[in-house]
């Protein structure tokens, strides 16, 4: 056997890449660990190394050095619905939402060198394997999207090492977790002052999921404010934040309520669905019903006429995640904050 | 100091872990690396010492007995382009593709036990993280859409020991990289073949970008193509892949050709973007002008009326795409393997 070749029965180590590119075990130690002082000609002779070995770099050498990835993890979860025919993957790449969240994270993390992966979970069994992972030390931390309130994950996460934050208040309020949200119930009490000062008095909702923390909240601040105008009577409709269901919802809104004069729809994308039922039935919008959304996303304008809705400032919120995420991997001592962005109304046409 | 604490001068150890939990360091071992066999009571204790002691698992303790992860990176390549308004990210959660290639990656991946992560590079400096961090070993393979003929990914990729497999074809053919693609230039010919019989004769096509190798191969089979039929003389006008380019590229072919009576555009979602141009200028969709998209996405259905288009099998060609990583993750010595997919004509109301 040449002193040169791997032997073939065994992987490569870090010294047979050193014998290869020919420098010391600490060089090739500090190329991998990524250490900004190496010569680049040294770094290039043992990148060529690694490839030639075929080495597959210990993760203990470079984690007993820093115990870095950096590497930061947004974590979707929500269960499939398999009673619907839109899976969670093909909403998840067209609900604008999570496109907004991914940049307003790499706004931050860019900057900062940190790499943001992107992990799904939909199930008992891809929750097991992303928690078993997450546990691994591949990542630096965690954000949260979790969609339900019923999730084990936020509770997992809390109860780990690893620092994460979470968008959206978490459903149990003691939960040791940092969180960033906006205050959905205010946002939807501007929804309602709206409608009023317009003087809508027959009013309805289209909520949100009610097993969600925003589609509750949402409700729950709604039907609040509008009862302090003294109308406790708002008719409500569950709807489940996608376009098809605000079209559903609206239709079953209007067989509740033939004179409604005023909906709060609680996302902009199921209003994207409604305002076409509107149309169809022969309601203008907003001389007969006034609409007003929620989120200010791209779907807001797509509407026909745009749409009259509660800002949420999902960019500033997301970098606003990674940014406090970074503070608690920098520190673990630091404790889990949370923190509630204002939210605004944007008046557009529909109300 | 207690004997049961940690000292918080140190990160914990699989030692301390042992001792809180109560049981032997090869138990919190096979615990840590996921082995199947462990008492369920034991596995239980062994993880809330594991969150009591702040415990981040050494990643070499794993890798010693198996280097794998369970996992499979997604890597979604495409330089960012700063003079158009959409951004990559929000691209990518708009185009129905990605959550597609998604789906069929998972159905392979589920059942194998192996998480899924998405993964973004979309300038020099993302890519140059995103390779250190592959090489780091927190992934066992690639799955990589690369988008331009420039991208320096496929090469890197190809020169590691990282199992990878490329979405469609490299731009240098000599990579030795396994690679799924559906066969372009076939489908090109495709709508050729049937915009020629259906009796169209001024012909134009809508490309994708000329420096991706789909949209060169689908320009370069339509062209040839329409050349056996006796017409050479093909009005091409590049568009970018997106509904609001497919708009732009329309109005210019219209100029440039105003007779046009058949056009292929090559990706569905410019269509959606083209078709409403030609309805605003009087154009009725098939009998002025007769429309042949390509991809048979979601987008082909809400055009109206609903696209005649080439369909590529994209969950069938993820699916494969998973299933020849995984083999060659079990067997690095299998060779990269390219397969190429069959597409096929969906006849609807456009052509």
């Amino acid at each position: 056997m040449s002193s040169n070749a791997t032997p073939p029965s065994r992987p490569a180590t870090l010294e047979d890449v050193a014998r290869v590119a020919g420098v010391s075990r600490a060089t090739v130690s500090r190329v991998i660990n990524g250490a900004a002082s190496v010569d680049p000609a040294l770094r290039r002779a043992v990148e060529q190394a690694v490839d030639a070995t075929r080495y597959v770099p210990n993760r203990a050498a470079r984690s007993l050095v820093t115990r870095r990835t950096d590497s930061v993890a947004l974590v979707v979860s929500e269960r499939r619905d398999l009673t619907v025919s839109s899976p969670f993957v093909g909403r998840m790449f067209s609900d604008p939402h999570f496109g907004r969240v991914v940049s307003g994270l790499l706004e931050v993390l860019r900057p900062a060198g940190v790499q943001l992966m992107l992990m799904l979970a939909d199930d008992d069994a891809s929750c097991d394997r992303l928690v078993g992972y997450l546990r691994q030390g591949h990542v630096d931390g965690v954000v949260l999207i979790s969609q339900h309130a019923a999730d084990p994950l936020p509770e997992l996460l809390a109860a780990s090492a690893l620092p994460a934050v979470l968008a959206g208040r978490p459903a149990r309020p003691d939960l040791p977790i940092g969180s960033v949200d906006v205050d959905q119930a205010a946002g939807a009490a501007l929804a309602a002052d709206h409608l009023m000062a317009r003087g809508c008095r027959r009013i309805g909702t289209i909520t949100g999921p009610l097993d969600m923390p925003s589609g509750r909240h949402r409700l729950d601040g709604f039907t609040a404010a509008a009862a302090r105008h003294g109308r406790g009577d708002v008719v409500t409709v569950e709807g489940d934040f996608t376009q098809h269901g605000g079209a559903t919802a609206m239709t079953a809104l209007l067989q509740r309520r033939p004179d409604l004069d005023g909906v709060f729809v609680a996302s902009d994308l199921m209003a994207l669905g409604a305002l076409p039922v509107l149309h169809r039935r022969g309601r203008s919008v907003p001389d007969d019903v006034a609409v007003v959304g929620f989120d200010d996303s791209s779907a807001a304008l797509a509407c026909e006429p745009q749409l009259t809705t509660v800002r949420q400032p999902v960019e500033e919120m997301a970098a606003e995640m990674a940014r406090s995420l970074l503070a608690r991997i920098n520190d673990p001592q630091q404790p889990a904050l949370s923190r509630v962005f204002d939210p605004e109304l944007v008046v557009r046409r529909s109300a």
